[in-house]
């Protein structure tokens, strides 16, 4: 069977993920296709989001958080990702090991850890390059004013500072350097000017 | 303030590490000293250990297992053993990343992940070298056997095949040869024999 497509929708909080996913989900349907997401696309990642995102069991030491998302991504490649693709089904994830990186390692300054972290995602994730990458790319200014709007409490990765926010935006852009095949995507504008170039960018590879 | 001593008590299961921790409680207080575990030494280490060894969120992926044990030692460090060393206090750990080792790497033979272990283990444990690390030092047959005369239910790992447990007691012995003070007790003996040593070891480096 032919091994199905890794997608991958990555972004800074209040980018439009979510709304640009609905909108994948309404155009490619569920048959052909699995949605997930990183934290927490397993019951276990479920379980880590909410200690890592919500303080569940107290603050958690920098180096932890590290371990506790990798534990997540493991999880998450061995149970969805690696069988659906093996299975011949086009995965789309909301959030990867980019936003790991962007977050963990630049957002928190944790730029020592790097070199253990990337030999660390490249042993995760062997045999699961993904296909394409695309990054809603947005100021964090806007796209934290985006969240205050909804009148949404803040998790704890986006209450961190404006400077980690810029932080991490640098980390996306650097990281996706590093990949073969990614795709920058404006997220400023209206969802329906961003939603014509994430249609187009995923059917490209298909 | 002069620096506390970190002492580890290690061993296979049913090696009778309890019971010495318990005479060590009863022999040297709890006002210069602090008692505490790996895994589970935290709030967040209990959930963890309780995600480990009991499967609470189903079966967990062999590398997610790693870096869940990483995060419990991370925490630990930061939370326990490092506030504590620093305040004087000596610190008496019933297990630490030994364990850690023998279990995830030998037992669950991922010898490929040894480099990167040791890299972050380096990296968590920095500025917390133990002290002495006292191994309780028993042949797997008759430490399982200790086990089931209980009738208590064996966890996660301990459920492992007996072959596992014999690479266990292997990853020990190799391990403790790379750290500077190491003693090797024999645990066939009686509780008072093994006490002994173990209480002479101690207070070789108080």
């Amino acid at each position: 069977m032919k091994q199905g497509k890794l997608i991958v929708i990555e972004g800074g909080d209040g980018a439009g993920k979510d709304t640009q996913i609905a909108l994948l989900q309404k155009r490619f349907g569920t048959e052909d296709f699995v949605y997930t997401r990183e934290p927490g696309g397993t019951p276990l990642g479920k379980e880590l989001r909410s200690i890592l995102l919500h303080a569940k069991h107290g603050e958690v030491a920098l180096p932890a958080e590290l371990f506790l998302f990798l534990a997540d991504r493991a999880q998450h490649v061995a149970e969805v990702i690696r069988p659906a693709l093996a299975a011949g089904k086009h995965v789309i994830s909301h959030r990867s090991w980019m936003s790991f990186v962007a977050y963990q390692i630049y957002g928190r300054n944790q730029h020592d850890w790097k070199p253990l972290v990337e030999e660390a995602i490249r042993k995760i994730y062997a045999e699961c390059t993904p296909d394409i990458v695309i990054l809603l790319n947005l100021s964090p200014d806007i796209g934290l004013e985006r969240i205050r709007k909804t009148g949404r409490a803040l998790d704890t990765m986006e209450s961190m500072p404006i400077e980690a926010h810029r932080e991490i935006q640098r980390g996306f852009l650097e990281t996706l350097q590093t990949l073969p095949h990614t795709v920058i995507v404006d997220a400023a504008r209206s969802k329906e000017e961003v939603w014509k170039d994430v249609e187009r960018a995923v059917l490209s590879v298909l």
